[in-house]
């Protein structure tokens, strides 16, 4: 059965993960804190991503600011195309997200227009669900925060609504820190904002929010991936929007048959399973959804979602897109910038290409010593300066029409060294308090009749590490726990140190909270003095418990954590 | 001779630290981002902050929203009280803070009111530095950036102008946490805002910048620390405000002459200092100024910034403050909660009360049945309840007036076992960006002779600790290099790898981004095949170089980047 996701957030809450905002003042929907736990949990979880994509992958990575003027936004087009359909009860004014509604009554309701919408709200008599009242007009809502820079409210700024329009914006110098090659890739993790209509659903829909973006900037034509054969034979489950049936095949196959558009895609997607499974994402309730042809950007080649079944149902909680060559030819058209790539052939390719040719014959006569001059300002006109069969051109400052008289378009080979190419970006987008969210519900577990949770949180992102405990805070034992608890905090590994409570409760507080390992140091400890001694070490998983030096212990954590062993036992 | 900002700022930009941000479409004042090595740069300051604060003085982390509704401001005194004065020229509109245009005529000018500013604007003909123009009323500017939560623009929320009040709200949740003992730390790193008027001094001033903000609560009859004896004997350069002279004395001087107010200051103080230390900031041109009478806050006890010398003169680049009660007690007053703590005393204390006690013998004869009620009535009331020598009780409904015949106040001794105190914050608060910035001009050099720039970034912090490089980019030098360069990157030490150029030019790439050491593969390395070739290693200050063997280069990396040897000779 799965759980329930009030129990999660009592939990979250209880154990200090995860804090409603702003409680002592009456809250504020969608906006949640991270407490002391959920902290570490959350740096964790970005430390293995980081890993991966700056240390494996090679990303480079930038901080960039979430406050940006109206230009970026324009161009990106978030100002125009970045809102909610919103209605209001026209008896109690509560807003609502107009599709929210009608849910029930059709399919993807978030694609319906206006129109479709109020007629559905005419057709099954759709009312205000808080009071019964009348709904008013449908009208848009943008879903960004607004503010204004600078004094006079002249200036207007928007808060971020994903992180990836930072790097767009820098691509111009993180292709030159690049020494101008492809591919390159470049993340960015950071708060984007979403001033969500009416929030629900705990942590999926947060107005303000953690991601995690890459943005893998590539030639358009060379779509592949170096390390693409090292994951060919790896599987992964897929509902392709032809079938929109789950299917199983390799990452290999999924290329070839065509249902992932690319390489480079099908490679990040494959990372996507990988990094979301090391950090305790259960693979058989993770599968892979490419969006439906209505669903998808108009821009995008193919998408892919990476959906976990959560007590909410499917959830998306990783996007990994192809976004083609949109977002740096927005940036391009809107700043003027050149952002094109010069992609240098093998070899210089011969090829066909229109130009303007002078007619010297007959300039010759007619411009007698200014011939000169006309025919080199004519051969650098491009065959699109020809208007209805004429040009225009400028000598000393005069300006002078010709007619096909006096030139001709012809087409010639030419060698060239290479082209310029808009790159295309590969873009795998990380909620990353989703997936923090789904980390926690795929850990817990609850026995009922025992009234006991626990969860098992994987140790590479478990926020404690180590519990220390004395048996009895006494008899020197206390000041032997504490020294180990030192030493394990000094290895680098987070500990708790607990002396309060009978040791069955203390055990019981960690698994609650995922920490997958607890040392007890008991009377037997001291029997033989501090060095010698040995302790218990419990593991929460099997709840089985083992006698080990005190001196090994570091050696044994280290282990343990970096997966070299499984099992205290 | 002091470096100039310009050029450290050219290198930064030149070289993927720091970018002016939306360059591409003209930038705005004050903001700026972070490229490549500027975000490992940040990254590491950071990652040795939370090893002192997180690890070492075992504070918890939490991390929360930016957004805050206007309660939390209204309470914090940020919506009243946290403004610059602003006024515009009459001719050409452009806003400026009042108080700049006065620079060089008062001293403290940001402490001037609106009155003595407009005053010495007459004094001295101040007029617009930009057309001459005269200058209009001076008015308050809030620096907060001002939004809309939700829709309907009904709830005001701010960007937070600091990290701290994020804290002082979980403050109940914290202390539960914390099992309501006291004394413990909490830490927030995280992004904040300040809408400045005319943002200048580089990234002195952002709009949007990086706060590492460390709140400490503690009783506030108790302001010792445990770990203060083992510093007592460092020495600070403190310039205190009865002086205004440079002294240097150890932490245990300042307290005991009472220069700083208390020993779990002074202890902040020195922490701030190591810290500031390990990272690169030059302990030449580091002080601790105390806040002058007129600067502190009002509720400030005791106030220190510690202030590095750079080419825009004394900057601050954090604060350590003893708050008071301040923080805690607006926000139990706002919202009404109880943030009090109960202080048990070590053994229950005798202490006189002030009681109102009935006199029966007056009440008997008057009241007779109901004299019970109304004894108990006046015994339930508190001394304060007694005006001009009467009280009133409500008996059965019935409200009764008694003058001094029925009761008296009197004084007994009684046993409490605790009392309940409004703890106390010590707040280490630190501005990321600048302190960034200090690290980069404290350890820029540049050999004008040689036209030779040098980053002599500490290697706890160098964004880069090793480049590689084949001498030649074949006869496989390139693959043993990029062997070497793939085992230092997997033991988790970022590496450059560089085959481009000269060797020459690719040290002075490495010397001028501040990379520790370099290691060159040569023909002498691939004379004895692979693993027991040998390579150069170089040191980025002395220039100098070694050969080591290959199977060595981890251990002797770890050992110099560990600091256990700091030099490769």
């Amino acid at each position: 059965m799965l759980p329930d996701s009030s129990d999660i957030m009592a939990l979250c809450r209880r154990r200090g993960f995860i804090w409603p905002s702003f409680e002592v003042y009456g809250g504020v929907a969608g906006m949640f804190d991270y407490g002391p736990l959920g902290c570490i949990l959350k740096n964790n979880i970005v430390g293995v991503w980081r890993s991966i994509y700056r240390g494996e992958e090679k990303f480079l990575e930038i901080d960039s600011e979430t406050i940006n003027p109206r230009d970026v936004f324009k161009a990106s087009g978030h100002v125009d195309g970045f809102a909610d359909l919103i209605t209001y009860c026209q008896k109690c004014q509560t807003p609502f997200r107009a599709d929210h509604l009608v849910e029930g009554f059709c399919k993807n309701p978030d694609t319906l227009t206006p129109k479709q919408l109020e007629d559905t709200f005419v057709e099954h008599n759709v009312k205000c669900p808080e009071c019964g009242g009348n709904l008013g007009q449908i009208s848009e809502f943008n879903l960004m925060f607004k503010t204004s820079i600078g004094p006079g409210s002249t200036r207007t700024g928007y808060l971020r609504p994903e992180t990836a329009q930072g790097i767009f914006v820098n691509y111009l110098n993180l292709y030159r820190y690049n020494r101008e090659k492809l591919p390159f890739g470049v993340i960015q993790i950071g708060k984007s904002y979403r001033n969500e209509i009416a929030p629900r659903q705990g942590m999926l829909r947060m107005r303000e929010f953690s991601q995690m973006e890459a943005e893998l900037f590539i030639d358009p034509e060379n779509k592949d991936w170096p390390k693409f054969k090292e994951v060919e034979n790896e599987e992964l489950d897929l509902i392709p929007n032809t079938t929109l049936e789950l299917t199983t095949m390799t990452v290999g196959e999924a290329v070839e048959k065509g249902v992932i558009a690319n390489r480079v895609l099908a490679y990040f997607v494959y990372v996507t399973k990988q990094f979301l499974t090391i950090i305790g994402v259960d693979p058989k309730r993770l599968r892979f959804r490419e969006h439906e042809k209505d669903e998808m950007a108009h821009y995008a080649t193919d998408c892919w979602d990476a959906e976990v079944l959560l007590s909410y149902g499917w959830v998306e909680i990783v996007g990994i897109a192809d976004r083609g060559c949109w977002d740096l030819s927005r940036h391009a058209q809107f700043s003027g910038q050149d952002m094109t790539h010069f992609r240098r052939y093998d070899s210089p390719k011969e090829v066909e290409v229109s130009r303007v040719k002078a007619k010297s014959k007959a300039i010759g006569p007619r411009f007698k010593g200014r011939a000169k001059d006309i025919i080199s300002a004519i051969e650098s006109l491009k065959p699109e300066d020809v208007r209805d069969g004429k040009v225009f051109i400028c000598v000393d400052n005069e300006k002078i029409e010709l007619d096909d008289e006096f030139f001709e378009v012809i087409s010639i080979k030419e060698k060239i060294a290479g082209d310029r190419v808009i790159p295309h970006v590969i873009e795998p987008s990380h909620g990353l308090d989703r997936i923090l969210y789904s980390v926690l519900e795929h850990a817990y577990e609850h026995d009922n009749e025992e009234n006991y949770t626990t969860l098992n949180l994987r140790p590479v992102v478990a926020p404690i590490k180590v519990g220390v405990f004395p048996l009895m805070a006494k008899d020197g034992l206390d000041e032997v726990a504490h020294k180990i608890y030192t030493d394990v905090c000094a290895s680098g590994m987070e500990a708790y140190y607990d002396d309060s409570g009978t040791i069955g409760k203390r055990y019981a507080r960690m698994d609650e909270i995922g920490t997958p390992w607890c040392i007890t140091v008991d009377y037997e400890t001291i029997e033989d003095g501090l060095n010698r001694g040995t302790v218990t070490i419990r593991d929460r998983n099997t709840k089985g418990q083992k006698r080990v030096q005190i001196k090994d212990i570091e050696k044994i954590l280290e282990r343990l954590l970096s997966g070299e062993i499984f099992d205290i036992l």
